[in-house]
């Protein structure tokens, strides 16, 4: 049997939503050396014309599911003419040891990075996959606008959207992220991914950590984030304060939004997912 | 153990959403005999003023989450000043022979109805619950604007919307349902429940039958329906076009709009729901 391109995408299923349509696919990744599910939302315009490419990263435990059922984002993304796709959060099925024994570690928690260590090193490149593979597919199969696409996510993937963002200058037309781990060297659910992904020598979690990348970042594109101060997670495994610290003394353009009574839950995301879609929408006109 | 009212209220969750309060109650319900949970969502405005209620009734196999996880309607309900009540679906954990068996019948699938026939009647009166106990545990606990009050719902729960609004004239303020099954006594879904909650003598079912019941309707309160023309339901289950007929010939105000493309799911009910809402907001102004 002959291997199967990434760009070749099977339906998994397809339902009309806000004139557009909520689709999700399947597909074999090579850099993952596995299939993937992907949420992808086809607003009216992309019937007609090309349309900027929002990339959605979910956090830990998620599913493609979780955003494109809860996030209420295809309002938004049919009102601004946006694609948005949404991938699952990291290699599934792979029958690695130990893979679905933590909900905060393997299945479901793929971090967005290239793990260099083993057994997670054969499947888990989430960054590559990200940045490149998935856009690729994404380029292929629908009429998108070459250059024009942004990157969002919440929690771990409020992390890959920052971290990925601020590594791939230029990639980017805006960035933006919901309760993202701004730390992930100095909390728990960082290092304990960090060190099994990449092995416990920490000067080699710099090249994912938005405080070492923030002071290398070649463009000063401005970071929309959005943080419930209602969130558990907030100072255990957030730490928005840190980073912002950081970004006052380097100057680089931060809209931190402290958002009273609010929770690390989708009914927080749904609630300014307008507000960061316009944001985006803004970035990516023109 | 003295007996627990249904007015006291038990908090199961708390989430802020769109500057309002997504909560989720569980009750000892008097008429059901068993303990129900509700969702019920206060708009920021509840804070310092009466507000009017909507109560949303889902369909088939829900349960109080799927509506305020899936619908969107926060962000509409804020917008509009309105208190949403989601209740679940059906009595459950009553370890009747057979409750769990099918997913059309039994545990969420109540069809909002009393039942007369065992072992159901013991437990299954939704219908009971809906118009009458649920609503005074809400002003018992929530600041309403009594007699300000309309009802919507999905599916079984559309059905379950039209029929109790057109059973109490003057109840409710306005009507809408999205995919509301509304000849149950000439399709499967309501044959099957009503034959087991009713009995099969048919002349017993009309008591909760659209069909009969926009006949003897002693008001002529406009019914909003949206219907998707991709449901694979519509003809086997739903029939509007059926229940149209017969309001035209009886001239009883129907707005029902067939939508191209949308299936039975809540991405097709996400999509209209801002409709929906300001056609509640608009009715229970004043």
């Amino acid at each position: 049997m002959p291997p199967v391109s990434p760009t070749e995408l099977t339906q998994v299923s397809r339902n009309c939503s806000f004139g557009g349509w909520q689709m999700v696919y399947r597909h074999a990744s090579a850099v993952l050396n596995c299939e993937m599910n992907v949420g992808v939302y086809l607003p009216p315009q992309a019937e007609t014309q090309p349309c900027p490419v929002l990339y959605w990263l979910s956090g830990l435990t998620c599913t493609e599911q979780n955003f494109i059922t809860k996030a209420g984002a295809q309002s938004y993304a049919a009102q601004h003419g946006l694609i948005v796709v949404a991938p699952d959060t990291s290699p599934r099925g792979c029958n690695l040891p130990g893979e679905d024994d933590n909900w905060d570690f393997g299945s479901g928690a793929g971090f967005y990075l290239n793990a260099t260590q083993q057994p997670w090193a054969q499947h888990y490149h989430m960054y590559d996959y990200v940045v490149d593979e998935l856009p690729g597919a994404i380029a292929a199969n629908f009429p998108i606008k070459p250059g024009y696409q942004s990157i969002s996510g919440h929690s771990m993937g409020g992390f890959g959207a920052v971290m990925i963002a601020l590594k791939n200058p230029g990639r980017y037309k805006s960035v933006s992220a919901f309760s993202p781990i701004l730390t992930p060297a100095q909390v728990q659910w960082g290092q304990n991914a960090f060190s099994k992904y990449l092995g416990n020598d920490s000067d080699l979690w710099d090249a994912y950590d938005p405080m070492y990348l923030i002071k290398a970042a070649l463009e000063r594109l401005p970071i929309l984030i959005d943080q419930g101060e209602a969130d558990s997670f907030l100072e255990t495994q957030l730490q928005p304060h840190v980073f912002a610290q950081v970004c006052e003394t380097l100057q680089h353009p931060l809209m931190l939004r402290m958002q009273p009574n609010y929770d690390h839950s989708y009914y927080f995301i749904a609630s300014f997912m307008g507000d960061h879609l316009a944001h985006h929408a803004q970035a990516l006109a023109g």
